[in-house]
Order: C-alpha cells, then structure tokens, then sequence
C-alpha cells in the first residue's frame, strides 16, 4: 500500500519510512508560526516552558499582520510584547511595520515556507501552504509555543480524501469559485481533520495564486491540511523565492484515501457563499438582487497580484465604485502593494473611489479598518461568515472571488461582471446609432 | 477706529457694519462643520430642536474621518447614523469611504470653505480655514447642532493679537516651526480666546500649506481663530477651486490690537514640541539623542502634498527607514493620496519601508491606524502631544514638521535632514577617496 503526498512529508519528518492515518507522531517542523494575535499567548506560553532559548531562531515566523497598524494600545502592547521576545531570542522572521504582509502571503512570498515543509501556525489558515506541496496545518498558541521549545508538534495523522478537479473554468471562474463550491458539496465538516489532496488534470493549469485560495480554504471543509502536488508552476514560483533546500513529494498511485471526489469544474459558476455559513453556497446568477454597503478585496485568501488585477480590470471598465459602497482593496504584502503601483492598479482604484489600505488582516477578522454596523452588508473575497465575522452581529457577508467583489463595489449590489461589460456594449452601440 | 479682518468678516455675517470684541453676537454661518467624532452628538442634539429640516442641505459638511475605515463596531454605528442623517436631509457635503479626506485638509481643497466664511466646526482644529481669510473656530457638537438648526452660532467677538512675521525662512523651517515657535513664545493659554492674527512681510512667501499648517494650530495656543489676509497666492488657490463666491477682507490699518508681537523668523531653527504640551518647544539641535519607534507623517496640520513632498524628497536620501521605526504616511485626502502617487511619492515611500495609509485622522487622537504602546516614542507632524494623545498614558510624542520626521524615520531618532545630507556627502568622499 502507497502513501499519500501528506504522509510522506509527515513521515519524513518523523525519521520513519512511513505514517499511518490515525498514528500520533510528533514531527519535526520547519517553521512554527504566529501572528499578533496568537504570538502573545504563544510566548507566555513558552516561557512557562522554564526553557531558555527557542529551538531555531531560524524557524520561527512572528508576523504582526492582524492588528496592524496597530488599532488600539492592547494590539499596541501585544506587538511590543512579541516584539521585544523576537529581539531576545533573535527571530530571524520578525515581521512588523513596513515590512508586514498576511501571513500566509507573505511566508510563500519571500520563500519562509516551501515545499516538502511541515509548518505549524497559530492562524487557522497556515493550511495555505499546502499550495506548495507542503504540510501545513493550523494549531493553537500552546502548540506554536511547544513547537518553539522543542521544534516539534504533536499530532494524528489524517486520512486523505482526494478531489480530482478535471473539466475547463468558465470565465470569472477561479480557485475561489472552485474552493467555495466543494465548501458548499460536501459541507463545513465535509473533511474534518482529513487532507483534502487537490488533483486532477485542471491542477496543471491552476496558477500558484488559485492553489493557495484553495488551499487556505481547506480549514473552512474542517480540513488539517490541504495540498496540491508540486509541479513545474511551482518550480517557477519557489526557484526565485526559497530561502532553503526544498523537496517536492508526491501521492503513490496505490495511496490510500477515505473518500475520492470527481469533480467537473466546467459546471461551476461564479460562486457566493451567503450569510453565515461558507457552505451556504450559490451561483451568483441564481440569487435575489442584494445591494451591499462595502466590498473588501483583500486577505490571505484573495489579495495577491493576480486578485487585485483581475479586480482592477473590472473597475477599470465600471470607471466609478458605487457611491453606496465603501471599496477597501487591501494588497497582501508590501510585494504586492509595490507591485499594484507599478502595474497601474492602484491609479485605477484611486480614480474609482476605493479605498487602498495598506497590508492588514484588518476587516477580515472584523479587527479593524472597514467593521460593519448592524445590517449592513459586505460582499468580501475573505474566507469566512460567520455571524459577525465582520463587525456586528446582524451584519451580512458574502464571499465571492475578486471579480465578483470588483462587478459588485460598481454596481452596488452582488453582480457578474457581465453586468458591466454588457452595459458598457450595449452604451457603445448606443452611440453609434 | 477701524476694524481687523476677524472684525469685519464677523460683523458681515450680523448684518453690522461694526463689531466690537467682548461683544455677543449670532452671525450667520456659511459652513457648519461636524465628523464622526462629533457628528453623532450633534445630530441628536439638532432633533431635540424639534426642527423638521436643516437650515441649508448646502451649508453643512459632514466628514467622517477619525475612526475610518471604520475601526470598530462603535465607529460603524456611528458613521451609519450620521448617514442616514445626511440622506434624509440631502446634506450636499457628506464624505465617506473612498471620498474622505481629512476634514481640514478637504473642505479648503474642494472649494467648500472660502475667503471671507464664517465657519463653525465641531472640531477644535477648525480653525485651519483661517488660511484663507475665512473666520473658522470650533465649538462643540450643540453649537453645531443649534447652528444646523438655525443657521447661526452664538459667541463673543473675540480681541485679535497681531504677529508680525518678518526674516528669512532657514533651511528645513516651515510653518510649522513658525507656529511651534510662537506656542513656546507665548504658551499654550497664549491667545485664550483672542483672534490670532498673521501679518508682515514673511506672510508673503508663506505656501498655502505653511498657512493653513500655522492657522490648524492657533487653537493650541488657545486661540479663537488664527487669520491670514488672503492675497495673491489665496487667490491662486482659491480660484481654481471655490464652489461659491468669495470676499476678501483686509484689517483696516488703525485696527486694535491686545498686544503686537513682532517674530523675527530668522531667528527660527526646526522645532520640535517635546512631551507633553506643544507650548514645550525646543530647537532640534538643542535636544538631546532621543531615539523613537513610531513616526506619523499625516494629519490635518501637515497631511498636504506639499509635506509629503519634503519628506519623500529626505526619505529618497535615505533611501530605507530605520528598521526599529515604524514610519506611517497618511496623505490628508484622496487628491493628495493621488497627487502622491503621479509624483512618485509613494514608490518613494514604498521603496524606504514606510506604510501607507488611506487618509484618516487615525493616530492623531489616539484613535486607530498606529496607536503607542507604553514607553514608545513617536515624532509626529501631528498638532497635539498632550499625555496619551496617541495611545498608552505613558507614551510619548514629539510634534515636528514634515523634514524632521522623515529624517527622524532615517536616523531612527530625532534628527535634523542635514544629518542625512552630510552622512551621503561623506559617503561620497570616501568613495572618491
């Protein structure tokens, strides 16, 4: 009997030549993770340990991305905290100020994380990393504190279950699209604490921005971890970026896996995942006219590059966000900030009337800049809505990708850009008549 | 006896053709003033009145500036409140999300407030609009209420204090030094209640920016009003932008004064007001090391384009921001933001390690967007450094102009740019060497 990809990075990080679905091991991580929220009580945490000085000062990333900049004096003084530990222990991937990023965009970013990888974060979302072919899982601060002491983590190995992605996106289609609809097929437990291994022949044409919008949305199926193979689109994004040696591991043909989904993703439309639940998924063309009060675009989920092009390409051609609609685009990284001004984006979104904020978790989490009032309503290319995921509890939240999100901050309400291409033609032909 | 400029614009709006200082008096008001701070209040307070509709849709400004993009459930609650206010009144000047500006910096910049206004704000930096030969003061959210409901506000002329700023300008002294300067002069209760009034032949060479920056901060030195006789360089300004028509005043020549103070600028080296009043001036050069965490470029008091300017044109010498400062840009309004961007400011920025936000009045008060944790140190071109002004009771902040900042976010202390331009002069020797 084969082992998955999963297995095989577990294994190879316990000294063994193979792990089994459900054996308690204790690998050894390559990077343990924390960000303003959780690095506090990480270090407490640690410090209890009575242990004087963290396993690999190399190995720990503290990223003050939530937060920041920061809101109030308690972020104020949870940032001076880990960052006065960062200095003692000499952390070498201490993130704050200008240099901050989302996490889980900027660890791939500047090649922190990369494949073959076991990485624990405190941050739900650290299954982003599977993107690379790395196993990566969400855990809580003591287990981010216990890793810091000993460069371990304890836990079960999962049984996998594999989603063969085949067929052709539609336009407007995304990983976001694809993500939210198996979110919505199999249900908000519909891998709890299994791998969702992504596969299929459609994978080879998923850019590295759409496998880690999939793969930072595993925890919200239950998933520990989510994974695509590494392949060449990888090698392309890792080669230039990794700080380290980086080993590309794969399935067995014979590895064993729970459950196998087929998926045809030529049937996925445009999706929205509706309040308060991210399997509460639909087509956006099937849904009543909801007007919105603000978009976000932004977050680990959607804020690279390739989201705030596609979103500046929709705007571009509305010309003016929607007066009822506060429009946050909020880059990821520094990168990707830099990036935006170099390609136009960020002339585009000005001359709109959106706001650019600089790099935060921010609304996401319902932190800071852009909470919602009661019943107000945000579509948001986020990961999560949950009741008052975004500010008040009678808020609404609507996910979609960053297209949907661009369609919808022009139009005032969830809209394809269809909706705008389509006006646009049809005030041409106007004209010419 | 003839009459100042505050005078006569006070006594236009009575319908008198003299007024006397001690006097009471309701003049009608031409722009009523109120942002999400204070709004909220005020809008409560004006439906105890009873009164069905706002004296003038087109006479009052709401900004919702301080705590946005919104920085919590609370500040949400608030903005939407005063925006169905404004819907159901058709208030013709409400700003928000990706229209904002900060207060003080837009209302000049859109033509809102003009040469010759009378103007009432429920914001204490009202007084800014004095640049433009414009009566400005700020009251309280009932003052604003009762002046929403009736058109007028009810206050005692105030007596003016004349300043006579004569010299030359040195290197890196801009109006902010100027105003730094005579707060340390004459103290924080300098001007209690009188109109400060700015004249001499320096006044003549003083930008836009350096007058409504000198103006901004007349109320810390108690002031009622600060006023500047528009000119040619007003006029420049003003034109291009006023949505109503304007009138210039000028002081009649046997005006009365309560004292005369007569400023040789000359004799002004960079200031900065040291924790925690801003009466508690110094010279930079007089002060000793003190090294910061945090430096905010921003606000309403030098948030204009002409700041970033200067501190992008030091920041470029320095190439990267001291890696212990956390160096925040907030352009003052949309227009700025965008002017920034086609200078090149922002790359600029970008390049250095700086973070840059979307206009907001944000850490001025303490209220979101780089708030201090205990024992930080933050230069600030900021207005105020009273005790937790920006964050924890025992942080501390420095008030500076725009060139100090930006060499004190280099340097990683408080410095002078020359530091900068004799460290890149030494370089080059050796180099040659």
């Amino acid at each position: 009997m084969g082992s998955t990809i999963t297995e095989k990075i577990l294994a190879s990080h316990c000294g063994k030549k193979v792990v089994e679905p459900g054996e308690f091991i204790e690998p050894k991580i390559d990077i343990a993770l924390s960000n303003d929220v959780t690095a506090p009580l990480a270090v407490k945490e640690f410090r209890k340990t009575g242990i004087k000085k963290v396993f690999d000062k190399n190995k720990i990333a503290l990223v003050m991305d939530h937060f920041t900049p920061n809101k109030d004096i308690l972020s104020a003084e949870h940032v001076k905290f880990v960052r006065e530990f960062a200095k003692e222990h000499k952390i070498k991937h201490y993130y704050e100020g200008g240099n901050v990023g989302v996490e889980h965009a900027l660890l791939p970013e500047k090649g922190i994380v990369v494949p073959g990888d076991v990485v624990i974060g405190a941050d739900s979302h650290t299954c982003t990393y599977g993107a690379l072919g790395a196993f990566s899982t969400g855990g809580g601060s003591t287990d981010v504190a216990a890793a810091m002491a000993t460069g371990k983590v304890w836990f079960k190995v999962p049984n996998s279950i594999k989603f063969i992605l085949n067929g052709k996106l539609n336009k407007w289609v995304s990983g976001k699209d694809i993500i939210l609809y198996i979110i919505g097929l199999i249900g908000v437990d519909g891998a709890l604490y299994n791998s969702m291994e992504f596969a299929g022949h459609l994978c080879e044409k998923l850019t590295m921005a759409d496998r880690f919008t999939i793969t930072n949305m595993a925890i919200e199926a239950g998933g520990k971890n989510g994974i695509f193979t590494p392949d060449e689109i990888t090698k392309n994004y890792v080669s230039k970026r990794a700080q380290r040696k980086y080993k590309f591991y794969t399935s067995d043909k014979d590895a064993k896996y729970l459950k196998i989904f087929e998926i045809d993703c030529s049937k996925i439309l445009p999706q929205v995942s509706m309040p308060f639940l991210p399997s509460n998924t639909k087509a956006v063309k099937d849904i009543k006219k909801t007007y919105i009060d603000q978009v976000v675009i932004g977050s680990c989920t959607n804020g690279r590059i390739e989201d705030l092009r596609v979103a500046a390409s929709i705007i571009k051609k509305g010309k003016k966000v929607n007066s009822n609609v506060r429009t946050l685009i909020i880059p990821a990284t520094p990168e990707v900030y830099s990036q935006a001004l170099d390609e136009g984006l960020l002339r585009i979104f000005i001359d709109a009337g959106a706001i650019i904020s600089a790099p935060t978790c921010g609304p996401c989490l319902g932190g800071h800049m852009g909470i919602l009032a009661s019943r107000e309503k945000c579509v948001s290319t986020t990961n999560r809505n949950f009741v008052g995921r975004m500010g008040h509890v009678e808020s609404q939240l609507f996910l979609v990708n960053p297209a949907i999100a661009a369609a919808s901050a022009i139009k005032g309400y969830i809209a394809l850009p269809d909706e705008i291409y389509k006006a646009k033609a049809e005030k041409q032909k106007m004209n010419l008549n």
